[in-house]
């Protein structure tokens, strides 16, 4: 993750964004780049500039301790301005066409006069080099756009790493006054669990060959869903995309309600074509209206901050499990014992807790 | 969980029990309960003993220290002679008619020439008093059988407890001779995730009014299920059967395969007329043959105990840092300012881990 592309893109916009957005850029212009202080970051953010915003989240996914504790001081000071966006997580196997969808339907989220942030958790990023959303270039209208703000994915070892991250670039993008963060994930392993845990809204891209698309979802993703969108109905594929529809309407019908009371659903749409995109957001705005007023809206961001919480406090205690010297030197000798049924997984686990405790 | 109703279950059967099982009741007659040492249960245990069965699980169930010590060395000692045996998890709400089921279906587990233990986990067994096997009259045929064993859910506070017992008790009922274990339980919280991760094969009850009785059914349940059994297909429900069985193995096909490469389906049973389960029977039998070509079989136990492992590491972490005086101090409040949005979940679980960490 560089940071020129920002600063090109920036430079793009410049020129088109707010007046004072502008001035601030022209500001910070004489100050040398590593001269920025938090309350730069802040008064930079809530201009909505871009450059900030940019080089704010490149704090938070510098491995740096020194850029870390900044990033940390930023998403403290910024935590009170955020909240206010709708947060939709989209998923769909490779092939989908997961860029095309959001070029095309990020035009109805502006019309509705919001400001779109695009963001993306991509675990194999760092392999693939962020291929996702890499390529600004799939999103033709969208990454021109003053209103738009487009990131790749974070690189990072660990989903728990990359998916922090996310979460925190969305307090980033909401400080900044982006109120529709887009955050998009592809179907490995399970990135869509982490997607989901940080959006309100969860909506699937299927192919119209639902039957075969369907063998490449992973499990419990489809429960997750609050609406399914058989893309590419377009052409000769009108037929099959209305078949996949039904069929995928049959399957959301078997599955019990969702806390939200939310009742999900399927739809066609072709974003090559842009039919369809005005329902697909209309399905979204009745779920927040729908949401807000029962009280779920609210609650979910609430539990999602525990969970996040609660998933933080687990991993850094399994990770300072795993870093012990004793478990470091015992663990795979002990758990080989338990494949090999020599000693039982709840005694390995004591004798191991006990090694961590020490003496 | 009284030891009686054992002693008087056991008392019925001598007359019918194996001739070295009466010989080594006899000799136990003459020794002191308490004194019964590890070497007596598992000369007990390997006689297919049903006293000393029923006690070995009561020292498992056992909150005193010096019983689950004694647990702890029988386990041991029993390791090498578990895992013969197939575990069968069954779920399903209430009034399904489960008791009824697995009263039937053992027949023709007991056909096939099987020693059958029929254990239950219900998390709320602590407020009903066992109520799902605790009535054991419920299982008439079984219940008297010589070839059977039966035990309610032991009771306990958490469902990481109750599954750990469960799993303990498996390895007791396979040294103990039983080699068709069916573990029972209701849909409740997270427990068919529990059974699922203890068992070969999942099976999935269901009335059939399917498309009513899955709202009941939790989130992934029918996901986990190798077989889908819609119960009482009988007089006037034959038709709605049929139908609920349809509308099932369409659902199921929506699902991506398993990794066992089994393609689960949906039959129509009848416990109350007896009907349609020799066609269930045959389905886990196919089921056992294809997993143990394929390796799955074997592979998925070496797993299931990785993961009771690392279940039990985390939750013994958990409790750790829960029971720390720092965090019983701060935990409450340093969540509700999570929970409010004046600090990030993760700065929030930084904070606790270093109270955790100690100066």
């Amino acid at each position: 993750m560089t940071k020129k592309p920002d600063n090109k893109k920036s430079a793009l916009h410049i020129s088109k964004g707010k007046a004072n957005s502008s001035n601030i850029n022209q500001n910070f212009k004489y100050k040398r780049r590593k001269d920025l202080g938090v309350d730069d970051y802040i008064a930079g953010l809530l201009a909505g500039d871009r450059v900030i915003l940019g080089r704010a989240i490149s704090l938070v996914e510098s491995q740096q301790a020194k850029d870390q504790l900044k990033a940390q001081q930023i998403i403290e000071k910024c935590l009170p301005y955020s909240g206010n966006s709708l947060r939709i997580g989209l998923t769909g196997t490779p092939g989908v066409g997961k860029s095309t969808f959001i070029d095309c339907f990020g035009q109805e989220i502006l019309q509705a006069g919001h400001r779109l942030a695009v963001l993306a958790i991509d675990p194999s990023s760092q392999l693939t080099k962020g291929s996702i959303l890499g390529d600004k270039t799939r999103m033709q209208q969208l990454s021109v756009h003053p209103k738009v703000f487009v990131r790749p994915s974070p690189a990072g070892a660990s989903l728990g790493g990359v998916a922090r991250k996310t979460r925190e670039t969305v307090i980033l993008c909401e400080t900044a006054g982006f109120d529709a963060i887009v955050i998009e994930t592809v179907g490995v392993g399970q990135s869509e669990t982490a997607v989901h845990s940080m959006v309100d809204f969860f909506l699937l891209l299927l192919l119209p060959n639902a039957g075969d698309e369907l063998q490449g979802i992973k499990r419990g993703v489809m429960e997750m869903a609050d609406l399914i969108a058989i893309n590419k109905a377009d052409g000769d594929n009108i037929t099959a995309a209305k078949l996949a529809k039904k069929q995928c309407r049959n399957g959301l019908h078997l599955f019990p309600p969702k806390p939200s009371d939310w009742v999900a659903t399927a739809e066609t749409c072709s974003a090559l074509e842009g039919k369809g995109l005005d329902k697909i957001w209309q399905h979204i705005q009745a779920y927040r209206r729908q949401t807000t007023i029962n009280g779920y809206f609210q609650e979910h961001r609430k539990q999602q901050a525990k969970y996040w919480m609660e998933e933080s406090i687990n991993e850094q205690l399994k990770s300072l499990f795993m870093s012990h010297p004793s478990i470091q030197q015992q663990f795979k000798a002990i758990e080989q014992q338990v494949i090999e049924g020599k000693i039982s997984p709840f005694r390995a686990a004591e004798n191991l807790i006990a090694l961590f405790k020490g003496p």
